[in-house]
């Protein structure tokens, strides 16, 4: 395929996209708000003109909580941001070029969609007044924003970069392959900048999010049983906040890293690997390495279409039906992409290509286009079989958490043990999945394979994020309903949406890890190929790869299988750290303002919004160095072979503990979700709701999967990525100061 | 060293360890009791004569539940271990007879040690009526004979078989180290018997006593507020039977199979690349490969001093010397043994030896007796790090446990997220001793050196398993004191015993655990030269090692890292539902007859028994048969390579869980016993004891570590340990199986 024609189509279909995006915003925004609205006087009950006021202003009170709390988040990374930015410039000046654009463009992304979710959120509470229908479409069509903004934006300045790059540093000599792989190296930096930000994205936004939620639980359900969202706890708006830093800008940070470093993981190996075999030798054009391109911008229109779906054609009238148009959404994406996957591999990739090794030989010959729609297709497929399987060990409707919620009958600490074997358990069948996948693409296509499988994971990544961001927006909902104590029946239609968003976050965190591994991989593969063909001389020192019996290698293995552990000791004491300022301040209130309890006094809310602020900015920079300082000094102390073994190390024991903590966590979740909706009978067959011995226990667990779901166990996605993405940019600065170590 | 000069020291070492067991087995056995001891009238305030009679019945009922279920136990399991020495006889006769043999000596270890147990468990409790001091003595004495029968008796049937198999196998030819491989080879079954037998006895135990344990104090503690131990519980009983199978014979059978396995694995690896330079060749004879047994020899030996100065020299005569005098005991043996080490290796080893690769060549050369003795001192050293810091995790007297008791002021929820943090965070400082071990005797002695420093760690095993066996024999004297009544103040001696139990138990398992990841990769060097050294025709199929980037060998890597996950939650889980059915049995009991809460009416603890003897002995089976399936059934599908990624994987993976398990229970129980014993304030400077929300707090945390730090955690060492050493033995047949894969 002509790069030019590549070009064309997939900026054609960014922009549709885009205008998607803006299609769905201005849906949103059309709702206006007021309180002549439609049936809506018989529904309030009088007083209404007070409690539309009331939503108004708790709307803005999150808008504005997570607008102060991005200000400093991105303010306090920026600093940190440009100091790597001007150490990479001893990389490469186009490195720190694209390192500045991919972080940009993560941080644009997560101020957008924080900006459309809290739109979106008090616009799905005013319209669950009315109808359960239409509160969902609101809810949905939020996530869509978020979803196709941050697929297409991200697309298009990529493929910018790369234009501009190629025309800048490729010369147009015959065989310009060699300029292909360094052009490709610097680009990569644009996965790095992704991934960096995003750290700190989800790590601060995790914090903040947690410690809110962990905070306003711990006084208000288990000391003063308060309902959740309670507008007399002054913590409230807090958690309403979070959910918006943390599991909406924190969440699409994670993914457009996932997206980004796939992305250049498969262009970085592909310029390296892939060639085509001429009378003239092997040679490769860089229209012919557009194919991961492409498959992401097919996968934007195909996404179009299926939301369209959603949002036009069915109807969710009915609680049961919220859930399974969900699970629709990503089953309908994958089998239409299917097809569309296979024929862009035969148009976009040569008709018969090679894989070269790192000395030059002929690795795997004979490779047709079939080879990388089958890792492609592998990717999708593995990916839904992730997630509906993560919907099954997280989601009330079926026996796995039904074991749990019964589990509470005996205590929170037969919950406790019961949710940790849970999520023990539900890592067999994503790993087997992400294993045989791994194995197969490797086969087929060696690293470039596995970026390949991890693309096609992320091809209805749109579909993804929107089903993801729906969410935290309709939990938001819910609390704004709640605050502006818009009556039982919209709290229930809030309630059943807000479940089906813990079931859909736990599927998207299943999508993230699964990519994650997958991006991770390939990226160690670019940074294995990096460090072989490293020549000192005559010498190619580290030729010999990675054998795990070598000393180095296997001691390193067993420290990167420890940096989870370490990282989520971190992240979880900063929770706890953190939520117990927020308890004290909450106890404070309470305590000198009787009024609070009462209903009579408003609380403080805004005390709590800044603890929650400054203890997450404070919190996150211990366990964002280890991530960024730890593969720099064992690289730049112990050499290259070192990191080639902490690598794996780290990526096969965190995606264990990412998968085991966000399961254990949404099945608490839920588990409390299907105790408080009144499923839960004890043995003598009594009803047990909220108030009751089992409901506390369940309330126990969930908070304690809170750190678990949404702090610990997402940001490893970004460990694994992070430290990947960032050996392969140092993997020449390795090799030099490896090599005295070495030698 | 000629082989008879080694063996008549080995011998000598075993007699004099056997000599010493029996002389404290008849101290403990020495104390009589009957009510007309000194002294004792007064203290015990009349009655005296029932309170003894019931202490007698009660030590009575522990040590028949604790032989019953054992006798049903080695029943099922020698079912089980009769077919697979059975099938072994495919791999040799040899294997088979070893294999049986290995399994027997765990059994006989594991019976002698529970038997001991039940011996000193009432008399320490009796003897806690007169002064401390007898007390811990008693306790101590009971765990030597634990000890010293345990490491002896193994040593004395490995090295006969040794004898024997060396006067029938090897000839007596000049070059005869083929023949010496293959000896050794058959050897090694009887490190898989003892550790196939461990995985039984510590799974079933580790059920068992955490069934009851939980059961227990889910109904007593939590629903009926009866303090632990309470006579009025029936499931105390079995709580107290659980101790002797779960934590000594199990306990047992698990460090036995570390010492067996490491002395295995060093002798395979040994033969096969440990060899001297002649005229005539590179040749070894199998006297120059008994330092490892010499060094265990010592061991026995200098042990024998540093118990018997905690016997006859250090009064423990308060409370705060009891931690120190065991901790003590640990430094005292560790500084004692390390000239002994390096005076045997300069004796025992050859002044100067090489280590040849799988190929024949020369892999490292110019080795001396010191690369040896570095070994088996960093072991050594690195097992006291790892001790010592434990201690500092789990004990009281730290800031860890302290935080984590207070974070018991914000409820269970924080509790258990600063506990979970504990344990990950405690993983930091082991894995980098074992790392740094493993890569500096790597880079010494290649996977000999590995073997030598498990050894190393394990040389002071006596006294490691007599302050480990210590800790259920002080516990069970509580819970004795506590059903008999014997008043505040006893109570209050055996309270102080079973604290620093905890710790000294949280010790043992950190052994435990370091010493299995080391034994476990002396294994795999060992699999990994079997399968490089497999021939077929002309070619070596699988010379080229375990690449990080083969495909088959990363998604093992991948699926091994699951597999403690797996195992966890299996265990988790029955647990749980063993716990359950307990709970439903003793709410039973105390709804149908309220005399026995009133304290008129007995209770049945012997159907408590029942159910956890059925309970753990059907759960042990699933978490049993994925150790032993998982790594036949990848290497007899996929091949050898295959496997050669499973294993580092469930390794590396695998400890961080065993460590952080073992410390967040321990951790959470002496978080619990810090309230309990009146040190904790909260910020209002008030004491909270017993009963109050705090303490319930603690007591949920306590009862989620239970079968962490004492099933699923300990379980884990013997599954990688167990995989290992199976697939050394199996690997011949991998390679035949797996060349029909790989070709």
């Amino acid at each position: 395929m002509e790069f030019a024609t590549a070009l064309v189509f997939i900026f054609i279909a960014c922009a549709c996209g885009i205008v998607w995006a803006i299609f769905n915003w201005m849906a949103v925004h059309k709702v206006e708000i007021h309180h002549k609205h439609e049936g809506l006087t018989e529904l309030l009950q009088g007083a209404e003109q007070e409690k539309i006021e009331t939503l108004l202003e708790i709307g803005e009170h999150i808008q504005d909580g997570a607008q102060a709390f991005l200000r400093e988040e991105y303010t306090d990374c920026s600093v940190f941001l440009a100091i790597m930015a001007v150490l990479l410039i001893f990389v490469s000046p186009w490195s720190s070029l694209a390192f500045i654009l991919g972080a940009g463009t993560s941080m644009l992304c997560g101020y957008l969609g924080m900006a459309i979710a809290t739109a979106a959120n008090f616009r799905t509470a005013f319209s669950a007044i009315t109808s359960l229908a239409n509160a969902f479409q609101m809810a949905y069509r939020g996530g869509c924003v978020m979803g196709f903004l941050l697929v297409s934006i991200s697309l298009s300045i990529l493929s910018l970069i790369i234009i501009i790059y190629n025309a800048i540093i490729v010369k147009s000599d015959e065989n310009n392959y060699e300029d292909l792989v360094r052009m490709f190296d610097y680009v990569a930096a644009y996965g790095l900048g992704g991934s960096t930000f995003a750290l700190f994205g989800r790590v601060g936004g995790g914090i903040y999010t947690k410690a809110a939620d962990v905070g306003a639980d711990l006084v208000g359900k288990v000391e003063k049983n308060l309902p959740e969202d309670s507008p007399k706890n002054p913590a409230t708006i807090a958690d309403n906040v979070g959910d918006n830093v943390g599991d909406i800008a924190g969440m699409g940070a994670d993914l457009f890293g996932s997206f980004a470093e796939s992305t250049c993981a498969a262009l970085v190996v592909s310029s390296t690997q892939l060639r085509v075999q001429t009378e003239n030798g092997n040679t490769i054009e860089i229209g012919q390495l557009m194919y991961p391109l492409m498959v992401s911008a097919f996968g934007i229109g195909i996404c179009i279409l299926v939301s369209a779906y959603a949002v036009y054609i069915s109807k969710v009238n009915h609680i049961n039906k919220i859930e399974s148009t969900l699970k629709f959404q990503l089953l309908l994406s994958t089998i239409a992409l299917s097809p569309i996957i296979i024929g862009i591999a035969y148009w976009a990739l040569p008709s018969d290509f090679v894989m070269i090794a790192a000395d030059g030989s002929i690795q795997l010959s004979d490779l047709k286009p079939y080879h990388a729609f089958l890792c492609s297709l592998l990717g999708l497929w593995s990916g839904l079989l992730i997630g509906y399987f993560t919907e099954y060990m997280t989601s009330h409707s079926y026996t796995p958490v039904r074991e749990v919620a019964k589990s509470c009958g005996t205590g929170a600490a037969t919950n406790i043990i019961y949710g940790l074997a849970l999520g023990y358990l539900s890592t067999i069948v994503p790993i087997i999945a992400i294993a045989v996948t791994a194995l197969l693409s490797m086969k087929m296509l060696s690293f470039y394979g596995v970026a390949l499988a991890a693309l096609g994971m992320l091809s209805n990544l749109t579909i993804g994020l929107a089903i993801d961001a729906y969410g935290p927006i309709s939990d938001n909902a819910g609390g704004i309903a709640e605050m502006s104590e818009l009556g039982e029946n919209v709290r229930e239609s809030t309630d059943a949406l807000d479940a089906a968003g813990n079931t859909t976050a736990a599927i998207g965190k299943g999508f993230a890890i699964g990519s994650a591994a997958l991006v991770s991989l390939s990226l160690y593969g670019g940074y294995l190929t990096r460090i072989q063909t490293y020549k000192v001389g005559e010498e190619f020192p580290f030729a010999q790869g990675a054998k795990i019996d070598d000393p180095v290698i296997f001691a390193m293995l067993l420290i990167g299988a420890m940096l989870p552990y370490a990282f989520s000791a971190f992240t979880m004491k900063s929770v706890g750290k953190a939520a117990l300022q927020m308890v004290e301040e909450v106890r404070r209130q309470l305590h000198e303002h009787p009024g609070i309890y009462a209903g009579t006094e408003e609380p403080d809310f805004r005390a709590c919004i800044a603890i929650s602020t400054k203890a997450s900015l404070k919190e996150m920079i211990p366990p964002g160095l280890l991530v960024i300082v730890t593969p720099t000094a064992v690289g730049l102390f112990f050499g290259p072979q070192a990191v080639a073994g902490l690598l794996p190390g780290a990526l096969v024991s965190g995606v264990q503990m990412a998968i085991s903590a966000s399961n254990t966590g949404g099945a608490w979740d839920n588990a409390k979700k299907y105790i408080e909706a009144g499923f839960y009978r004890n043995d003598a067959g009594e009803v047990k709701k909220k108030g009751s011995d089992e409901h506390k226990a369940a309330v126990i667990g969930d908070t304690v999967g809170d750190p678990l779901k949404d702090t610990s166990g997402p940001s490893l996605n970004i460990l694994i990525k992070l430290m990947a993405i960032l050996s392969l940019v140092l993997a020449g600065a390795f090799c030099k100061t490896g090599w005295l170590y070495q030698g």
